[in-house]
């Protein structure tokens, strides 16, 4: 089971615990300080995963330890490095204009890697814990070039947001996506689907229904 | 999601992609050196973890990557012993004949931890390449202890027979059970129940159908 074993493929590119709504956002409107997921609630989208032993920011003992918890305990198994578009980073748009925002995460982000953070607007490389970020302007297979020698043999996840994984996508880059499914309804905002079916030209699917009432979506590549 | 965020359950005794027939049964009858699982067909009962791409036998590459892989590979997360039954070591019965016999498993056993091997005729302990075998003639409770210690701070995994998990749920010891129940039915052999409803009262349940097939039971303590 040692990534040796994961054959010619080599290093894959995944998308890991990936939430959307029903109606296919992976966050609402007008993101904001306050409001990483725009008009969305993160609570709502994300109940299934904090519910799970294996959450990492669980502050009590107990947790659940069925289907939702092997997909949060996966989250970290075998990554190496991280990429993830700057709205995921951070509500500013546009050059910075200071270098005081340092992401979402305080001072010990759950990433434990390098991070890649795309944007057109770089910034110096600075490190919390076990995680630097670094910011890249430049296409999806140059930034996955980059993190795959920073993973140092181990896969890479693609953090998201919608946008940076339709990028890859549309690239033919991804090689496994998670997605849960909530039953939210969001009506508008990042899309990452109008339904799952538009991959499947390209990926395999299960979708595995959990008893917490998110849908985990599986895909990987035909 | 480093194992001291399990909070204080501490380390835990897990039973890993157990499977079992329809009607309840780990093994048939008459198990020989020819069939080590008696009448029941091992390729049916495990079909759906050998098509996955983390099969660790798995010699050609691809293999799919959708619900059943994310139990193929959690196999072995966090996992630092096993204790396993002596009839899941081999076919001999009674006072060792000679020590020939060293496993099922060739000279790289696929368990690459300590293994305490439960039976009342001890043998001296012996190694194939990451794995090393230990006999133990104790109670549940005195083999857990020992194989805890012999860890390193990570969980054990009870790896069966159905007569060894029963003894360690009759004695109040398994804290996770993992059974993936095949369509297979076996009309008689090594009995784990005659229904998972047996486990409500002490664990939680989710029951997950897998597309190939499969139901995958996950039992976790209530």
């Amino acid at each position: 089971m040692s990534t040796t074993l994961e054959g010619p493929m080599g290093q894959l590119l995944r998308v890991q615990n990936f939430n959307v709504s029903r109606d296919g956002f992976g966050a609402g409107e007008d993101q904001s300080l306050e409001r990483p997921f725009g008009h969305a609630d993160p609570g709502a989208m994300f109940a299934w995963a904090g519910a799970t032993a294996s959450w990492p920011m669980r502050t009590d003992p107990g947790g659940s330890r069925g289907l939702d918890d092997y997909f949060t305990r996966d989250y970290a198994r075998g990554i190496g490095a991280e990429i993830m578009g700057r709205n995921k980073f951070g509500p500013q748009r546009g050059p910075w204009e200071n270098l005081d925002w340092r992401g979402w995460w305080g001072d010990e982000p759950p990433f434990r890697t390098p991070v890649f953070v795309m944007t057109h607007h770089p910034r110096p490389s600075f490190t919390l814990s076990d995680t630097t970020f670094h910011f890249v302007d430049d296409d999806p297979a140059a930034v996955l070039e980059r993190a795959k020698e920073a993973a140092g043999g181990k896969d890479v996840r693609l953090g998201g947001g919608a946008a940076t994984i339709r990028e890859f996508l549309d690239a033919g880059l991804v090689d496994t996506l998670h997605v849960a499914v909530s039953q939210v309804e969001l009506g508008c905002g990042s899309r990452l689907w109008k339904s799952p079916d538009e991959l499947l030209d390209r990926y395999h699917l299960d979708v595995v229904p959990s008893p917490s009432g998110v849908t985990h979506h599986l895909f990987w590549r035909r």
